[in-house]
């Protein structure tokens, strides 16, 4: 059997622990050269396949690929690209297959969300009727935790980790101002549809850490009188609130809040989020003092407080797929299956990207407390494992030392471009 | 000799690690049975004097101090709260006289910035006045860094570090996403008059991790059409562009930028901050995607992340408070001297609170590029050791630990109340 080389894009919003999975992709097919030749990356992700645009990472040494593990984003670029139907536009799917030749290429793994899930398989599908012989394997990852079968996402239990740090840590701050100062503290955070970050905020509080807090998720429309109620509420009780928003929160009428229209002195559109929104509607109605934070990219790209369990996690998905690829397993992905909560156990076993692809899995109603405002218990158990274990990064002169890859491009073989 | 009493109390905005110099008071304090009975700690900083609420500390275990250590804020609880000068209100300088002498205080270390060095100075003065024996000692605090004297001041180092590192992992973030998202990304940090926070986001570029930033200071006027300049040639050069920006960024009038007059669709004014503000002129202007976070308490209250540097100079202050108050000295404050860059090395010296009340240290020009947009190496041999070394504190279940003490309240000697 001749060996065949690889290709590996990510895809998609990336994630502190993203380049765990690519460290594992490489470092299993190295470890497997009879049958794998050579790794090579999109640059920025599928874009660098269909323009032929590929790097080496054959000439990356085994330390560098192995600092990876520690590196935040995406080492080879990442695109928010989204391939057309095949029906729609079937010539971007023959210019992969094209390029997939051109080089070589008889495995896929493709690291991505929903989008790229759905791309894997229907790049998948085109290869079998092109009769392009082609694995393609799906690598999950996604901050959003929204992919169906498998129990979580990576990516996702480094974000949780961050969002319940942080805003335990504003918590204590804002108890000390209390008294004379700020009284409401907001925090927004990610999820656009489906409140994971948002639960995971929820995390920030416990038995032997009590924080007043009032979560907005995105599956919960805005009441605004209910959400002053319980905002007054907590601020009567211990002095302070603070609350946690998802960027995609809406109105009663569906719509995005912060996209409610708002407009600065210069007349520029939609500056601020929706953290100070809410911010300002505690102001106005209740008159408490408050202060706001946006965590934005710093939530999804701090691999310094990166969950050890999400780490792991990364890595294994990237080596099961890899592995899956090797025992013949297409249009498959890995899933993480949880075997047990207490104590944690969990596996990677196989998905068909059939059941994956163009589904989004939304948080239960029953991890929402009645109220709409908090976690339940089963909300803690699920999300509790997913934070815990620290993997910091190496620091030098009091900074996280990330790695930057060579990124040496292959030579190109096509004489035909692709506009993208 | 009779042991006499100490009153601590902390002041203004907290940070990662003023708790750090509550424990080196209390520590150094039980250390000198002989001299000092109990430390009393104000409820809220000054107004804790002034209403009669102080705090045992002797009720706390030493495990409970020695993990002020690893807690961010204040621990006792903090206010905003500035004394009007003597002449302007006289009583309130004559309560707190009052209520030392009925809990026989006789140490008075006030952990503060500016302001409270400047209450620190009047109550010595007045206790001399009436005839009442005070030794008043401020403890250096302020993540502002804006003291005088003082090289560097407990708190902002942590700041340093929470800001330099987020903007780096923010960058390759964006540098991912660039080719077909995000180029621009806005990080709003603190430091409304002194742009050394901002300085301090310069750091998350070195030579081994170039990043193309624009840093927008609070000492330098907003100039559009220079900025939009270096954010193109950044964005043209590099692919993207980070950009740091001061909460107190100051349009060429004057005016603060943050304070332009947003209105959002129901009329709340103020809604955003500077740093979507200059996301939306870049926006508008460059017509690049961006993305902003706003870090605001995230950054002074950020633990996890904090600098040992900084956290061994909170706890020396703390200690030194101490020792100089034993040894008879009174109106003074433990400044921070830097002996050596390279290595660093630093030792405590006494500052008299007559050169330090009232005068704020800013950013040199020489700190600052030629062009306003960048930090010298002048700047970077500055901040380099301040940023240095980790002290992370426990994590349990995925969380950093953080301590809550018992607050045991003093039981009341007085008949009289005093509203503030």
């Amino acid at each position: 059997m001749t060996a065949r080389n690889a290709f590996y894009a990510q895809s998609g919003g990336v994630t502190a622990v993203i380049n765990a999975s690519a460290a594992a992709v490489i470092e299993t097919a190295r470890k497997n050269k009879s049958r794998i030749g050579k790794v090579y990356a999109g640059r920025n992700g599928i874009i660098g396949a269909l323009t032929e645009d590929l790097i080496d990472t054959s000439k990356e040494s085994a330390r560098a690929i192995a600092a990876l593990m520690h590196t935040p984003a995406g080492a080879f670029g990442s695109c928010r690209y989204k391939l057309k139907g095949v029906d729609e536009d079937r010539a971007q799917y023959v210019r992969l297959i094209e390029v997939f030749k051109a080089h070589d290429i008889g495995y896929f793994f493709y690291n991505g969300g929903n989008d790229s899930a759905d791309t894997c398989l229907k790049v998948s599908q085109l290869a079998g009727k092109m009769g392009y012989p082609l694995i393609a394997v799906h690598v999950p990852k996604t901050v959003d935790n929204d992919l169906v079968v498998t129990d979580n996402c990576p990516g996702f239990g480094s974000v949780a980790k961050y969002v319940a740090t942080s805003m335990r840590e504003a918590a204590f701050d804002v108890a000390s101002m209390a008294k004379t100062s700020t009284k409401v503290f907001v925090l927004e955070v990610m999820g656009r549809n489906a409140g994971w970050i948002t639960a995971a905020v929820g995390m920030a509080a416990d038995e032997e850490t009590p924080v007043p807090l009032v979560l907005l998720f995105p599956e919960i429309a805005f009441d605004e009188t209910k959400f002053l109620a319980a905002v007054e509420r907590n601020t009567q009780t211990f002095g302070y609130c603070c609350i946690g928003v998802s960027e995609g929160l809406k109105s009663p009428d569906g719509k995005l809040m912060a996209e409610a229209g708002t407009k600065d002195a210069f007349g520029h559109a939609q500056l601020g989020g929706v953290g100070p929104l809410v911010a300002s509607i505690v102001k106005e109605k209740l008159k408490y003092k408050h202060h706001w934070a946006v965590a934005d990219y710093l939530q999804r790209a701090a691999r310094h407080l990166a969950s050890k369990t999400d780490l792991d996690q990364s890595y294994a998905v990237g080596k099961a797929a890899v592995e899956f690829a090797l025992a013949g397993k297409n249009a498959v992905m890995p899933a993480i299956i949880r075997t047990a909560d207490k104590p944690y156990r969990w596996k990677i076993a196989e998905a068909a990207l059939t059941e994956i692809a163009n589904r989004e899995k939304m948080l239960p109603r029953n991890f929402i407390t009645a109220d709409g405002f908090g976690i339940t218990a089963k909300a803690r158990a699920y999300l509790a494992p997913l934070i815990k274990g620290e993997a910091p990064p190496p620091f030098k002169d009091g900074l996280p030392r990330y790695v930057r890859l060579k990124n040496v491009p292959v030579g190109k073989k096509l004489a035909t471009t692709f506009k993208v």
